[in-house]
Formats: structure tokens, C-alpha cells, sequence
């Protein structure tokens, strides 16, 4: 029957981390793998409340099919907080709520995205984002990461031809690097963006978690008629409800609704209602605040431990916010046999291949320190120096 | 910036019905435009109930990232369901949870069609599955519905070159005609299926919804290696849950994996479990055949009024079920012209030519009678008379 399969779908690879995470379900398993946020502060009392205010209040209505770019009150939530934390001005009505950002990165490759297009992404990237638009037969150029950000030699090089317009980046604390863009980094790329007309796409799903360090602009704020700009409720609130959303410049708007509307009409509207009810009678800050002196903590435990225990050439990123970490191991150790030697021991992580557009194997890798405790942490970052020095033969 | 658009997007049309809902609102409107259930039946105590069930019993793995494939004791429930209503033997893991029924459809489009494909369709269709074909850029072959179901003969001609492989149909109460199919025709249907080796797909939302008449077998049964099936708790629980289903042969199923991951990863899972434990806790099919009396009367009361108010030139379908009722007008009265003439009068419904894959106006136009009642339906289609008299020079 392989027949009907159509040739979009058969370029996708399944998520490799997908079959990681069957391995980090056993309990004795110590996981650095998931990227799942911490559920011991999911707000559940809070949630429960909002329910039932939400249902005494709104009756069916709030049960009923809704408007497919989403819950207008939760719109003005997000447009006022972003005017509030990040000096954006944006209108309600250029906000669009996704079911997550995953579905944010699958309108954008319905609307922005014909096959054969090459999409620019940072070296390494999401791997969600690789799927998503890998199933509207891009290709991709992939843009080095430096310590401060995206290489931008490399990206006017890339850009050079005018082939390759939509470039997708997470300059917060970047998934798999936990890499940000520095403030020179940001404006550097904006002008790029600029004089090259690109779309940038700005994810930017854990930019609330910051631990040390200021704040740094958003590229949208630099570049509004060329970015999209996406956020996420799953890292800050809950991941269950599915909710993240897109600010979209006018000129996409109208193309981004009709995708939206053929591709599921809207978002679950009754948890927009309860999230939107939660967001207004609770403290999101002190919310956030409370994750981020915890995963502070973890991350901080981590470093130690990847200092005590790890060889001088193994290198690590230091985030200053987020939930992963990026880890670099000599040039010819394989990543995929230190996670084999690894699991023998109970502690896995993510190799870093499926990060990348083009290779199998590699000697980096992702650590996460969001549902670890700090002693847990000692232990799993040993064992795991110590399956690097049997893989080493030290 | 149109020059950053895909080529597919720009060939999607947005939805008419959505300008019609907005003429719809105004409340001195008598609406028989719209698709949606009636609100009135919305369960919100007993939702309200299982929030608080879910949230204490599971706390934050309720609100935790979940499976793709989607909450395996809700799959549970509509596979044991299956058996006991339909005697369709299908397993839990075959079933995957969507945001509706409409993403089931752009899964579809993703996994199985490519550019240039031409879709077998009903003739009329449900425009929402036009929408989300459209994306992919696929055309259209669309097939004659007669009172008994789809046109075989017709079929078999529009199948003979063997281009054509995926058909979609709604065989009970189908959107937008009322109508159908026979068990003969269903009969004939699966062994054109099996002989021709299509890929049927098999949409069933509103299949609880019989008022008369006897059930009639899911073609899924007949030929279970060609079918997806489709279902949904949009028209029998709540629509705002977006929770729908696919039923898929085993050789399909990886794939739609995939492509739901890179869609959004999973269907909220919190709204999984409350619609798990509402279904656990609370009688459906008492639930159900409370919505069948209400509706049941509503057709009655509209089909009343066609006779008493219509002329006898004037054809419509009788449904056993569902929502929906296809008026035929003479062939020289435009469906648009009598739309801009009803709403004068406050009365609505929607013009057939958006659910035809070919026209900008027919005579036929779709009334549903789910959220109107008796006497309000006698006003309505009173109103429709006399705006076709004044329409006709009567």
C-alpha cells in the first residue's frame, strides 16, 4: 500500500528523540534527555479553579466552536505583556493561537515554504522545527552558532544568492545549545534581515527563563514587517493545553488564518478561556520566578559537576536561562557510543546528530537540568564521566 | 512581501462560510447558516465535574506533554465502542486522537496527496475537506450523490484510468445534503473500493445523530485495509475540546504518526482525560438521544414548513439525521440571489455553491435546523418563502 504514501511524508524521519524517551521512561533511568519543563510546578490547584469559573461563568459558551484565530482576551493578554516586559507594541488582533509552537512552525511552512526551498537555521536547530518544514520538502542551510549568537558572515555568505529568504532561530537560551544572541548580535542580524528582506522567524518559547544576566531585546522590536514571532505558554504555565500563539506582521495575516482555519478551525477554545482566567488571577511573574530559581539551581549543580567530574576538553555552554545545556566532546569521540555506554549505567541524554541538517553521528550532545534534582544531578553527570572514561579507556 | 507566500497557500480560498457566520451573529438574525451543535446540550456541570476528577486524581501529569498518538484509555473507550454499536473490531493503537475531525483531514492531505492529485469527492461536499485538500494542492473529481448515496456508475468512470485513488465521503447525514447511503450502495461502494484498490475515506461525525431509520454498517467494516475512518465528540459532547479521531489500517499508521508530531505533537491531553472521564462517568447514548429528540422535532418542524410555505417546485432532501437539510430551487433561481433578498427579512442559510468543487453560485442552498426551534423555524422559513416569491415576481 506503500503506493499511496505521498512523496512529502516519505522524507520525514520520525523523531529520534521519540525513541529516546522510551529508554528514559524506566524508572531507574537518571534522564538529562527530555525536554519535557518541570511538572512540580504546574499551577494545578490554580488551573482547577479557573476551570470551574470559566464553566460557572461562561455556560456553553465556553464549550462551543470559537473564532479560528483564538480567544480575543487572551490576545490582549499577550499583546499587553509584551508591551509590558519587552517594549513590543503589538494589536491583539495580529496574534494568532496555535495548538503550541509546533503548529506555529508547520503554518509557516504551508504559507512561506514551496519545495525545494532551502531554509536558513541556525547549526545546530530544533529538531521539531527540521521536522516541520521538512514535510514541505525544504532543504535547509544551516548558519553557525556562536557563543553571542548566529555567525553573521556566514549568514550574508548564505544569503548572498537571494535563494534562501525564511531563516528560523531561537535567540533565548536555544534549543539544543542554550546558547542567546548578544544585544550587538541582535541588531547585526536585524539589519541583515533588513537589507536583505529575509523572514525571520523569532521562537521564542523559553525567553521568560532567564536566571542571571539582563533581558535582551526582541528581533521583532528591530525588524516588526519581517518577523514572525512566536511564544509559548508549555514552559511557563502547562504543556498539556497546547497553547502558544504567533504575532504576525499584517501583510501574512489573512494567509495565516485560512492555514489555520483548513488545518484543525481553532484551538481548543474552552482552555484558552481557563488559561486566559489563570493569566488574570494569578501572578505569572512570580509564577515564573519560582521555575527559575529552581532550574537555577540545576543548572548551577550541573556546571559543578561537569567541572568535578569531566577531562579539561570537554567543553560546555554556561546558559543563563532555559532548560538545556550543550555539551562538546573530543573530536573523535561518538556521541551515540557514549549514549550506548551511558544507558548501561541508567543516565541518557540527547547525541547531538539530530540536531544538525546533515550528519548521523557527532561528538556533541544536549544535557537538560529542568526535572533533576541537584543531588540526582551529581550522580548522573559522574556516571556519565565515567562512561566517557571507559569509552576512552582511561 | 506577497513574493514570500508558497504557491500553495495562495491557491486556498478561505472559507465563505465564515463571512455568512458574521452576517449570522447579528441576534435579530434567524439563522439556518450555521454548522454548530446545539449549545444548550453542552454536559457543562458533568465537564465540570471530571476537570476537578482529573485534576485531583492525576494532578500535574495532567498537564504534562503526552503521547502523540494521544491518551490511550480515550482510545480505549471509542474502539470498545466501535464493537458495541458498529461490531467493528479495531485496536486502541489504530486510533489517533486529532484536534477534530478537521485535522484528521489535513493529515490526509499531508500523508497521502500530492501536487496535482485529483481527489474523489461527493458532489456536494463538506468545503471544509475542500479547504484542507486545496493546500496541497490537489484538484478534484467530484462524484454525483443520488438519494441512496454516491453515483457507482459514475465512479467507476472516474476511477477507470486509474489516476484518481482517494476518496472522501460522509455516508451518514452528510454535510451539506442530509442524505445517506443505502446498505446496498455501501455494499457496491466497498467492492469498487477493494476492486480498484482506493483509499476510501469514511468521515462519520454525525453518525450518533439518527433520528429514524435503521443504523447502517460502517463501510469500514467492509473493507478495513483501503479505510480511514473519522470520527469526532464535536456534534455529541463539545466542540470546543477539538477532539476528533482516525480509525487507520495498519500500513498507514507510522506515517500519520509523523506527520501529527511535526503537526503539534500531540492533541491537548488535558481535555483527553476530562472527555475520558466524562464518557466514564455519564451515559452517552442517554446523552445522545436526548440531542436526536430535540433535533428530531427541529427537522420535523422545518420539513412541516417547506410543505405549507414552499412551492412544489422547490425539492429537499428528508434526513434520518444529522444537522442538516439540501434545499434544490428551479433551476433558474440563483441561491445568492436569494440570500441577499432573505437577509433583508433577518433569515440566513448558506448558498450551495461553495460545497460543489466547480461554481460561484447553483440553485441549492444547505439549511440546518440544530439551533433553531419549532416556531422560530416556522417564522424562518416563512420569511424564506416569501423572499423567493418576491425573488420569483410571485
Amino acid at each position: 500500500m506503500e503506493a499511496f504514501f505521498s512523496d512529502r511524508i516519505s522524507s520525514v524521519k520520525p523523531s529520534f528523540i521519540r525513541e529516546i524517551l522510551k529508554v528514559a521512561n524506566d524508572p531507574q533511568m537518571i534522564s538529562f534527555a527530555g525536554g519535557l519543563p518541570n511538572k512540580d510546578f504546574f499551577p494545578v490547584e490554580a488551573i482547577n479553579q479557573a476551570c470551574q469559573t470559566v464553566l460557572m461563568r461562561d455556560g456553553g459558551d465556553a464549550l462551543q466552536y470559537a473564532a479560528t484565530e483564538g480567544y480575543l482576551p487572551l490576545r490582549q493578554f499577550i499583546a499587553q505583556r509584551y508591551l509590558q516586559k519587552n517594549g513590543l507594541v503589538v494589536r491583539p488582533e495580529q496574534i494568532i493561537i496555535t495548538n503550541g509552537s509546533q503548529q506555529a512552525l508547520d503554518l509557516i511552512g504551508k504559507v512561506l515554504l514551496n519545495e525545494g526551498d532551502e531554509v536558513l537555521v541556525e547549526d545546530p536547530s530544533y529538531l521539531g522545527a527540521l521536522q516541520a518544514f521538512s514535510v514541505y520538502k525544504t532543504g535547509f542551510r544551516a548558519i553557525r552558532l556562536n557563543e553571542d549568537g548566529l555567525d553573521l558572515q556566514q549568514l550574508a555568505e548564505a544569503t548572498d544568492d537571494g535563494q534562501a529568504r525564511v531563516l528560523y532561530t531561537i535567540p533565548n537560551f536555544q534549543n539544543p545549545s542554550g546558547i542567546s544572541y548578544s544585544e550587538a548580535n541582535r541588531h547585526g542580524l536585524a539589519e541583515l534581515v533588513r537589507s536583505r528582506n529575509l523572514l525571520l522567524v523569532e521562537d521564542n518559547p523559553y525567553g521568560d527563563l532567564r536566571f542571571t544576566g539582563e533581558n535582551k531585546k526582541l528581533i521583532a522590536s528591530l525588524v516588526p514587517e519581517n518577523t514572525v514571532l512566536l511564544g509559548s505558554f508549555s514552559k511557563t504555565v502547562v504543556p498539556a493545553f497546547r497553547l502558544g500563539w504567533m504575532v504576525l506582521p499584517e501583510w501574512l495575516l489573512s494567509k495565516v488564518v485560512v492555514a489555520k482555519q483548513a488545518a484543525d478551525l481553532h484551538t481548543n477554545s474552552f482552555v484558552q478561556r481557563v488559561l486566559c482566567e489563570y493569566l488574570q488571577q494569578n501572578d505569572l511573574d512570580a509564577h515564573v520566578a519560582r521555575i527559575c530559581e529552581v532550574y537555577g539551581r540545576q543548572r548551577a549543580a550541573m556546571i559543578r559537576a561537569l567541572q568535578n567530574y569531566f577531562p579539561a576538553d570537554v567543553h560546555y555552554t554556561q546558559p543563563e536561562g532555559g532548560m538545556f545545556l550543550w555539551l562538546t566532546l573530543p573530536e573523535q569521540v561518538s556521541a551515540m557510543a557514549l549514549f550506548n555506554e551511558a544507558i548501561k549505567d541508567n543516565v541518557c541524554f540527547v547525541p547531538g546528530h539530530p540536531f544538525y541538517t546533515d550528519r548521523d553521528d557527532s561528538h556533541t550532545l544536549r544535557l537538560s537540568f529542568s526535572c533533576v534534582d541537584e543531588a540526582t544531578i551529581d550522580v548522573g553527570i559522574r556516571r556519565l564521566a565515567d562512561a566517557l572514561n571507559r569509552l576512552s579507556g582511561v
